[in-house]
């Protein structure tokens, strides 16, 4: 089979690789409909996520349909359509049972982490894939769900809403900022309204991005560039910060930008893939009464979210930019990668 | 009167100032029965906490006696006997009505922060203090709690629950790691008690401080000299680090500690007042799902702590290991900052 392959900081191919198989009773094997392409692809394609190693299959979102199943799966059948989740949990481990599916223990790639796929085991950018720990890990496409709009819940929906407005503690009447109108930015803005806040202000470097965000729900935009950003963000709370401020970026100056406004006993959720460590100001903050949270989805939304999908209550098409043929995802990189310039949000490649 | 006075980093000394007396219609006036020293007092000396001017009267602990009300005081008389809390708030603004009275937006010292007493304004290391805000200020000393005990209601009590137990999410079957055997630090290992944890792990690098946190309720202790702390405290935990980590020091190190042996979906707690920023690996740390908090004490939970303290469920007097005259400030600042030496804990002033 084809497959988009990892071989260190800067390189990937599309290349030809040995079948996915099946290797334990517990995986299914899923042939690929749609897959897309992830920031946090590009983030291991800088070398910000040094545990993928060269050789590694790329990605970690998808749909497809089931072609061979293991031997222990009992509630999934060939011929199943499902969306794969970037997470991969047994189910049965301390850490599943409190719903910590991002920190399953079971020894499958490594203990310790749900997402493997497309970065400890081979991932969702290729022909076929195999997914571990099945019954736990996808989810059947119900009907009047397409592919693309399936996708969106392998990762930036339930990331957005879980990692950002959960633990952002989004609630009614907040003035919430996110820093960052990339995808999964956007999919923390669309999620925080079903939440009730007043506001919700859109900051990025890019224009485009800023006007996009009010499609998916920001109810005002400020430029980054902008010198008084911050002045911008401040006018449009009581002048005493944001309630909750969501990093969508990764980087440490964005970090700091949600530091910069976050009001007294405020919220700063994290939800971008850092490649370096940040400063934290603790002689200013430790007497601000807020709280940083931080971490991978742990799809514990994914179910609920896919249902609002499916009702239109959450409009999941509004994510994809670009369509591919899964044979040009070189191309589809490289749109990807230039975002600024492409306009690109989600990248949809359909075999 | 006589007060102790701060005169910039490493200075202070106990001088003859002009009485205390009613500035505003909400202010009362305290006579000074009992004061206490605080870690926060030592950090100002250090120069940690800027805002404090030369010439403040330091302190913001005590118990003592009404000895004036303000015209718009209807709820307090003269010779009521009180605890004056840590946080001076008006119980109006939009902050005190969420329960957040650490950041009072009356205009009082400064805008924003209701810790004020001995910070902004002059303390209770005094015979006679000011209290603004005294209605939603202080609480009215109960029959059967003595004036040292009442005086652990002033800060460190509600500080080491609400912003060590309560911001840390302490729950049933938790372990529990206090990092730094302080008063405050006892105080959360006191309070934490009352969440039903499995284990309540005290960390100091002092081992008469580590022995002693056992009487507070410490279930096991760990020395932080040892070079194999981090393997001492983790042989504690299912392997995996403690549900719930709390920082009660104040500088780079001890935070780290706390990063270090947090669970993945774990949640630190910084209680310690920081003279320095600290780094923060979120190159690590963006997929471990932890969250951090920090903060001022709110006092939300003061009133309810202190029935506790009436009832004798929790044990105040077990803080006090030294009581002077109030006249001998001086001397118990030597004894209280040599604390490694005396074995000091709380130290009491009588007046």
């Amino acid at each position: 089979m084809k497959a988009m392959i990892y071989h260190g900081p800067g390189r990937k191919a599309w290349e030809d690789v040995p079948d996915a198989t099946i290797e334990k009773p517990t995986d299914v094997v899923v042939k690929i409909e749609t897959t897309t392409i992830c920031g946090t692809d590009l983030h291991i394609l800088k070398g910000d996520v040094p545990a993928v190693q060269d050789g590694r299959i790329l990605g970690h979102e998808g749909v497809g349909t089931i072609t061979e199943v293991g031997s222990a799966v009992t509630s999934l059948q060939v011929g199943d359509r499902v969306i794969i989740s970037c997470i991969s949990a047994c189910g049965h481990c301390d850490m599943c049972k409190q719903r910590v599916f991002s920190h399953c223990l079971a020894d499958e790639g490594a203990s310790g982490i749900g997402w493997i796929l497309g970065h400890l085991i081979n991932g969702t950018q290729a022909e076929y894939v195999r997914v571990p720990f099945a019954e736990t890990s996808v989810y059947r496409l119900p009907d009047g769900v397409t592919p693309q709009e399936g996708a969106m819940l392998s990762d930036i929906l339930p990331t957005g809403h879980e990692i950002g407005v959960q633990y952002g503690h989004v609630k009614v009447g907040d003035v919430v900022v996110v820093v960052g109108a990339g995808p999964v930015g956007l999919a923390a803005i669309m999620t925080s309204r079903l939440y009730g806040p007043s506001k919700v202000i859109a900051v990025d470097l890019d224009a485009n991005r800023v006007e996009q965000a009010k499609r998916f729900g920001a109810t005002h935009g400020v430029l980054s560039s902008d010198d008084d950003w911050k002045d911008q963000v401040m006018a449009l709370t009581d002048g005493l910060g944001v309630d909750v401020a969501i990093e969508a970026v990764g980087v440490p100056a964005t970090f700091q930008m949600c530091l910069d406004v976050v009001r007294p006993a405020g919220h700063v959720a994290n939800v971008g893939v850092h490649g370096a460590g940040v400063p934290l100001p603790l002689d200013t903050l430790w007497i601000s009464n807020i709280t940083i949270a931080m971490g991978l989805v742990n799809t514990d939304t994914t179910a609920t979210l896919l249902k609002m999908v499916a009702e239109h209550t959450l409009p999941a098409d509004l994510f994809v930019s670009h369509t591919f043929d899964l044979g040009d995802i070189e191309k589809a990189y490289d749109v990807f990668g230039r975002a600024a310039e492409t306009q690109a949000l989600k990248v949809v490649l359909n075999a």
